[in-house]
């Protein structure tokens, strides 16, 4: 019997054509029209129509070179991977149909092979949208979720310092903080973010890192220790939480955005004296560690969102052209609220 | 009724005279003969004999200026602290008696006023001698204990390395990771030492510093990764390791000796990024932390030891005035063994 033809149509992608050096350029990526389908899936595999993609700083580091069996790395030549929701159109991964709403680790393209068992792949409530699947119920407010919550293991009475609190990330740990109990204090820049957070999202201070010494404030707003720091930013905005980590506190190392456009690793803290006496932890980690537990996370910050005490920002941009231009305003702090873009022109 | 007259005697002290620069000089300690009794006990206090020192390298921290709440800093003029076996002579703490045999927290001098409740006081059980008590059942071994045990969690099968081997604290360390079932490689300089870990500790295998490429070795002898690190160093051998962490490894902050005799702080290490990926910890910790699980850690220990499972080497030296010098030999990797200073001549 004659294989049954087959339309194909075009399947836009953004590759990576060069690894960036600082701040990804327009050069660094190119635009191909390739074609869909191409090959016949392999068991376990789905393919997902990518409708909204999430914009998150560490993609950035997947652009560097290999190198370091911890980090992923994107190949030249290879479409970026990024977060993402979408539909799936093809699928021989038993758990999966055409038709099911997803979100997932896909990439850059309007039509992505995915394999569920890596990508953390979930079909999504009936109830949630695209946008909120890669936004407010995302892996951004996620990440903010488990790290405050599971690394940073805040207590009812935790004094909190977060920085990049504005971001999506790190407005999410903010939240779940003061719904937890504790008395948050966010560093962020400029008089706009600070006053939602503030107002919108109740923190108790803030530290607005453009018009203020960060170290001083620190110290005037912690006479008595932070007990949980939950950092986006790394550098000296770390080292001066070090500094003022009350006893058995605990750094949640959740990204380092200071060093991602950096050629050079970025510099940890100096002092691991003061770790010691002050028998403080400093752990590192990635939602995905988390993944077994994203059900009830997400119940949790539905409920939240729902009922009004868990504000979220999103910063929605159209078009596929639109991504790689996006994806760096990350970097500039121009951007409020999660940034996704949204490709079903 | 008029006071009774009471008999003083020469009570021998080394206190700090200025706050060394790099190495602790003779010049930075002065010698004193002061009289015991001076003032009256108070509440909760007793008086030690001192018999036995312990010169632990975080002493050399406290000679550093004040300025940290978390760190304990020795004033100008006064006696040097530091651990201490002997016998109590006068209290007035309901828990302790004249004749009581005690290991704790003491100063250099021949008697100390002590406050049992802020200081690790323990009775010594009566099979363990006074050197014994500051030596193999003294606060390095049970840092070693609780180090890799309680912060570095060690499982059966874990891929174990410990810097700082052949000391006290590391050489606990890495045989009670080995008694865990755990596979451990140690750091230790030149080939007495590396010897005495491979055939008396048991060792799997060892790195010395003084003739081989630390990051080299690390990375061939975990091509795997290292799940547990216990560091005594600092510096570039903490950097090499974080680099060779296998994910969700634990990095266990004992000590920093590279650094103690620095003036600036000593670096820690550069790529928090990797901590992130690998979703790893690093935690300090004081042995002061676990005071009240000493009691188990010590049966552990005498069982171990006594039935020959733990080996242990001492480096005893005499008389009040070798103090100062004994203390030093911790830098320069001279000493062999626990390093301490019987005062009973």
């Amino acid at each position: 019997m004659m294989p049954r033809p087959q339309m194909t149509t075009i399947n836009r992608q953004w590759r990576l054509a060069r690894r960036p050096s600082g701040i990804a350029k327009r050069e660094d990526f190119e635009y191909v029209e390739a074609s869909y389908p191409t090959t016949p899936l392999q068991d376990g595999e789905v393919v997902v129509n990518n409708y909204a993609f999430l914009c998150a700083p560490t993609i950035r580091n997947w652009m560097d070179p290999p190198g370091n069996s911890l980090y992923p790395s994107i190949n030249l030549g290879q479409v970026i991977m990024g977060p993402a929701s979408g539909v799936v159109v093809e699928s021989r991964h038993p758990d999966f149909s055409p038709g099911d709403r997803v979100a997932t680790i896909s990439s850059w393209q309007d039509y992505a092979v995915i394999r569920p068992d890596q990508s953390m792949t979930r079909v999504l409530p009936d109830d949630h949208g695209f946008i909120e699947a890669v936004g407010v119920f995302g892996l951004n407010s996620l990440t903010g979720y488990f790290g405050i919550r599971e690394v940073g293991a805040i207590q009812s009475g935790d004094r909190v310092l977060v920085s990049g609190a504005a971001g999506s990330a790190g407005s999410v740990a903010a939240q779940v903080a003061k719904l937890g109990g504790c008395n948050v204090v966010g560093i962020a820049g400029g008089p706009e973010k600070c006053r939602w957070l503030l107002e919108d999202c109740g923190l108790d201070a803030i530290i607005d890192y453009k018009s203020e010494d960060i170290r001083t404030r620190i110290s005037e707003l912690f006479p008595d220790g932070i007990n949980v720091f939950f950092d986006n930013v790394g550098g000296e905005i770390l080292q001066a939480a070090v500094d003022n980590m009350a006893e058995f506190g605990r750094i949640v190392l959740c990204g380092q955005i200071t060093g991602y456009n950096d050629n050079a690793a970025p510099e940890g803290p100096r002092n691991m004296m003061r770790l010691i006496y002050g028998g403080i932890r400093m752990q590192g980690f990635l939602v995905g560690h988390f993944a077994d537990r994203f059900d009830n996370a997400l119940r949790d910050l539905t409920e939240w969102e729902r009922s009004g005490r868990l504000a979220h920002r999103e910063d929605v941009r159209s078009g596929f052209a639109a991504i790689p231009g996006a994806f760096n305003s990350l970097f500039d702090g121009s951007n409020t609220g999660t940034l996704i873009v949204n490709i079903d022109a």
